[in-house]
């Protein structure tokens, strides 16, 4: 069956082209009403708006929308580096909004896009994020969209991701060869792509290691900085603690140090911990961090360069053109596997400890 | 003398007000012919657009425009938190763009943000902005903007700044009550007001305590992360080294610890190190890192609070509700003064370099 047009549906609604043009991008101009007529129509004749009709729309706004929950992460600095580098190249701006980890805000800046502020969004969804209604409806209202690194599984377009499962499974295969057996994992999300993904790996690497999951080492962070350093807190203070922390989010790295510190827990020699990870300061920090390191600026500019070419040429199915680019496992001093006692300073540390626990 | 209005204007002109309103606004109806007549009129007559004029246009926009050189440093993003937290208040929307430290695109941002996308901005500028024709075009265009941070000092509108002087004057002092004699300054630019302005302080603090300023010790930094190691390194491995550093931005701290690592020079023993930075992970560097700790979610948030008290009332000078908001030094181990050999291990770093040196 071959699609109707934007005049036959406006035929249909006995309403002008450019209305129902206007009432489908969300004008301002056109009033509630009229639009909700113009989207049941539309949906009622199962019209498809042709994508590139923005494109066409005399003036490009030659803007792009990048969509994230936050910039204090590493890997959002380092993969918005990598989208400007091609949208320069193409004499485009680059708008970014922050969701801050909000659903509610993420549907209030997709909405805004679709009064055609800009020509394409690519959009890294927040940790509340379940449905994708908002990005559906942005889509099917003729705006390409791209996701990287957390995508809704459902929708029909194209997905730049890493390998979370498979970097998660390295990164717990890792602790095992390092003699861990109580090994925790920090997710950040019990919806989220990426956290299912990573914690999926760790529980293979597990189970392919016969070590029975339990849920004392599995901890779900929240957003909030003490809230994160109290669950950290609990995990490394229970009988029978953790001696391995495979964490999915930057942001893990600092209460993970400071509770270690505090409960004078030595990394790596007591508790061997790896983080997914793109801080710069990682290979400085005592001791340095072994870190699952993101193609943080590829996976932006792989994204980017997506966008473009969907945004140039009429015939690009985006559905077809996901990515997977691999993470690296990067192996410093967080979980080294030491000798025993690695100088005096540790003999007598260790000594000063069972002193402690003879108590 | 009473000021013309948009109307006189456009008569003058033989041109309707919505042109020349449009014009004004560097609007693309209008073509850039007429746009260079109305704008030489506008100069002739002396006009001052009403800077409200934007929020009576009928719709706003319900965005403001953050400029900001870059967010992956620690500083910027806690800013954006900051402004965020407001305008998430007043249920606007935030569009963060980047100008990595490049004059060009700079203006081209304002140029953009000329054509009202935005109802007001809240600027940062690039390392390399000494001019500033681009803000005041902006600005006598009916667009409220607020300086933060980095300031062109001759725009008359509010800057809210730290207390840039000070902070490197009690860093400096502070490397000198630890008895460091030959202390280098590491800044990013020569135009820069913050840069100055820390640069003076260092210098101050040198001559009040009568040490001569030496050009060796002082280190102009870029953008790109393996010049400023080169620069580091050469800094670091010269014949009569510096014992105490200032850095004024946050992203000197990585390669000044590699370059320590690598040249084997102990933090804090062998050298002090102090810098300008929000870094999260600063306590749980090796050593902990001494900060000049920026009030930087609270200059966000209280440049934000103004630019909306100036799109709510008519009667807001800008130019006279500038802040200075003070900066904290936070002594940590970086610039530890130490008993000579605090630890065998150090003990027998030195012997080792007393063996190497006297080779």
């Amino acid at each position: 069956m071959k699609n109707i047009n934007i005049k036959e549906l406006a035929r249909e609604l006995n309403l002008s082209v450019s209305t129902v043009s206007k009432a489908l991008h969300g004008s301002y101009e056109i009033s509630e009403e009229t639009k909700l007529r113009v989207m049941e129509m539309a949906a009622r004749l199962d019209y498809v708006p042709n994508p590139y009709a923005s494109s066409l729309r005399g003036r490009k706004t030659k803007n792009i929308g990048v969509v994230i929950p936050e910039v204090a992460d590493s890997f959002f600095s380092l993969a918005i580096n990598g989208i400007e580098s091609v949208a320069k190249e193409k004499g485009y701006h680059v708008l970014i909004c922050l969701t801050h980890e909000s659903f509610e805000n993420e549907k209030k800046i997709l909405k805004e896009f679709q009064g055609g502020r800009v020509d394409g969004v690519l959009l890294s969804v927040s940790r509340e994020t379940t449905q994708s209604d908002h990005v559906s409806n942005l889509i099917s209202n003729g705006m390409p969209l791209i996701f990287f690194d957390r995508v809704c599984e459902d929708v029909d377009t194209a997905k730049i991701t890493t390998d979370d499962a498979e970097s998660a499974y390295r990164a717990t295969t890792h602790l095992i060869q390092q003699e861990c057996s109580r090994i925790a994992f920090m997710g950040i999300s019990k919806s989220l792509s990426i956290s299912n993904k990573r914690l999926e790996g760790y529980l293979q690497a597990l189970a392919e290691h016969k070590i029975k999951a339990d849920k004392k080492y599995l901890v779900l962070c929240t957003n909030d900085i003490l809230q994160n350093y109290q669950l950290t807190k609990k995990l490394l203070a229970q009988k029978n603690r953790p001696d391995g922390i495979v964490a999915s989010v930057e942001k893990l790295t600092t209460p993970v140090y400071q509770v270690c510190s505090e409960l004078e827990i030595d990394i790596p020699r007591e508790l061997k911990f790896v983080c997914f990870s793109n801080l710069e300061t990682a290979s400085i920090l005592n001791p340095s961090l072994t870190t699952v390191t993101q193609p943080a600026f590829e996976m932006g500019k792989t994204a980017a360069t997506l966008l473009f070419k969907s945004l140039e040429k009429r015939n690009v199915s985006l559905a077809d053109e996901s990515q997977v680019i691999p993470s690296t496992l990067v192996v410093r001093g967080s979980t080294k596997l030491s000798s025993k006692y690695a100088s005096y300073t540790d003999y007598f540390a260790a000594v000063k400890n069972k002193k402690k626990s003879a108590l």
